[in-house]
């Protein structure tokens, strides 16, 4: 990673990180629920998405403070799908960012209800942002609701239940992973569009960028899971295999993995690139994503 | 039930109908979460929120066209917070309007993700109604996610939860019901003041009459429960009684309980008559609410 990424992606971290506490502060709910969200949001995690809203938005020429509570949203959608997906119905982990997942620390019922609350959450800061209008406060709910349910996340997570044990070709593997994490990736980038006031080309391009970076993300993704060790990945490596999951690495092997990954790398830089200078972030960004070990 | 009331609350209901499934039927959602979807949603039901979003606009003068998409989003988050509350992790219950509960049709995963789903729909439906304002939609939005969120509803499921097998006062009963079921009713009234671009004092007037509504829909509900017999209420009478769940019967006793239901619906009748005439069918419906069977 460029030695100057990795300060501006320092700096983003931090900056979400203020976002996602302020915004799980001002609550009058029961404590239980309170610190069950908390506990899956605060701690840990990348910030892949809210970095992506505020690269994205930082590239068309738009002032960051626009882009905190959308930012804050995703990554609370995010969060709750993690929670839910642990639920020993869905994938039954154990662990989570190597600390014991939401339903284990807690319960089962509080798990999810705290998902259920984060969800509702992140429509409502973004509703309630003071520094966005109307209407683009509409599209960005749009734009989420339809990234995270029925025709995204939530319809990728249940293909991907649907597959365990199964064998399923690349083809259906990938359509699996554009809505299950492919979505939110994508409305990450989309955020930073909306909330520039990007025309319809810009958000296209930046779209089309979103796509290939959210493959990559989950090739690499797969890859680890696949090589990387316990304490590198936060969960038993070898998890998915494990339960009969299908995974690029077992569809196409390691080794093709590999290629794949590099191609969609390749692909989310050049269309980076045609941001010009502004998107050189995006650019380090996608090689970040593409090499990183956890 | 007044006669003329009944025919209104059968337009309603069929015009409430008629809307969820055109929001259910536009989707490429896999075909078991559609279904589930479905299931929980098309079946049944008595419509109370939708019906009263109408009502409310009705009254104050706005076109019902424009509470169609608010009306159901709220049914849509009623129906997503039933899928969850009857999960083997909350309340356990095989039985929903006297069929097999989500969970037990489909299975776990699937009413779980059935439930985030309708949640996502839900906000979606909002923003993406062709006859209302940003500003509108915007307002809409913040209150329903505030009502179905950490400081309503979930709140209260949590509450409700934490409260099985313990012996609790009127006044935490009662704040439980308000978050539980209590701020949604209430949203549902506030629905058909926002559609109809009502002034605060008119906003502060209709809350008054949500929430007396809301607890006198709660006393009959449980009243039902302890009394009904299990063909009218769809699912086993005396079922909070035998899990120890604290009801207004438990705690109050059923004459003190019906004393409670009857000033609650004078209090909501009283309030809904200052509307003047266009207010009569919001004082009926708080009769049919109190007086109900099933």
């Amino acid at each position: 990673m460029v030695n100057s990424l990795s300060k501006v992606i320092d700096r983003l971290q931090e900056r979400s990180n203020t976002q996602l506490a302020q915004c799980l502060n001002q609550s009058s709910a029961p404590e239980k629920l309170n610190d069950a969200m908390r506990y899956s949001v605060v701690n840990g995690g990348k910030r892949i998405r809210p970095i992506l809203v505020y690269l994205t938005a930082e590239a068309l020429g738009a002032d960051l403070t626009l882009a905190d509570k959308p930012a804050a949203a995703l990554e609370l959608i995010h969060a709750y799908s993690l929670i839910h997906d642990d639920l020993p119905a869905m994938d039954d982990d154990d662990l989570r960012r190597g600390k014991p997942s939401c339903h284990k620390q807690f319960d089962e019922a509080t798990a999810i209800l705290a998902g259920d609350a984060l969800q509702a959450l992140a429509f409502q800061i973004i509703v309630e942002a003071d520094k966005l209008s109307a209407t683009i406060k509409v599209a960005l709910v749009s734009e989420m609701a339809r990234a995270a349910g029925l025709e995204g996340m939530v319809a990728g997570q249940v293909l991907d239940l649907s597959h365990e044990n199964n064998n399923i070709d690349l083809e259906a593997l990938e359509y699996m992973h554009r809505l299950k994490t492919g979505a939110l990736i994508t409305s990450s980038v989309r955020f930073g569009g909306l909330v520039a006031d990007a025309n319809e080309t810009t958000l296209a391009l930046i779209s089309d960028y979103g796509n290939a970076l959210g493959l990559a993300f989950q090739i690499r993704d797969d890859i680890l899971d696949a090589t990387g060790s316990d304490a590198d990945i936060g969960k038993p490596a070898g998890s998915d295999e494990a339960r009969g999951k299908a995974t690029y690495v077992t569809v196409l092997g390691l080794k093709e993995a590999r290629v794949r990954l590099e191609a969609q790398q390749s692909l989310a830089k050049e269309i980076a690139s045609r941001l010009g200078p502004p998107g050189t972030n995006l650019q380090s960004l996608t090689d970040f994503v593409a090499t990183r070990n956890h």
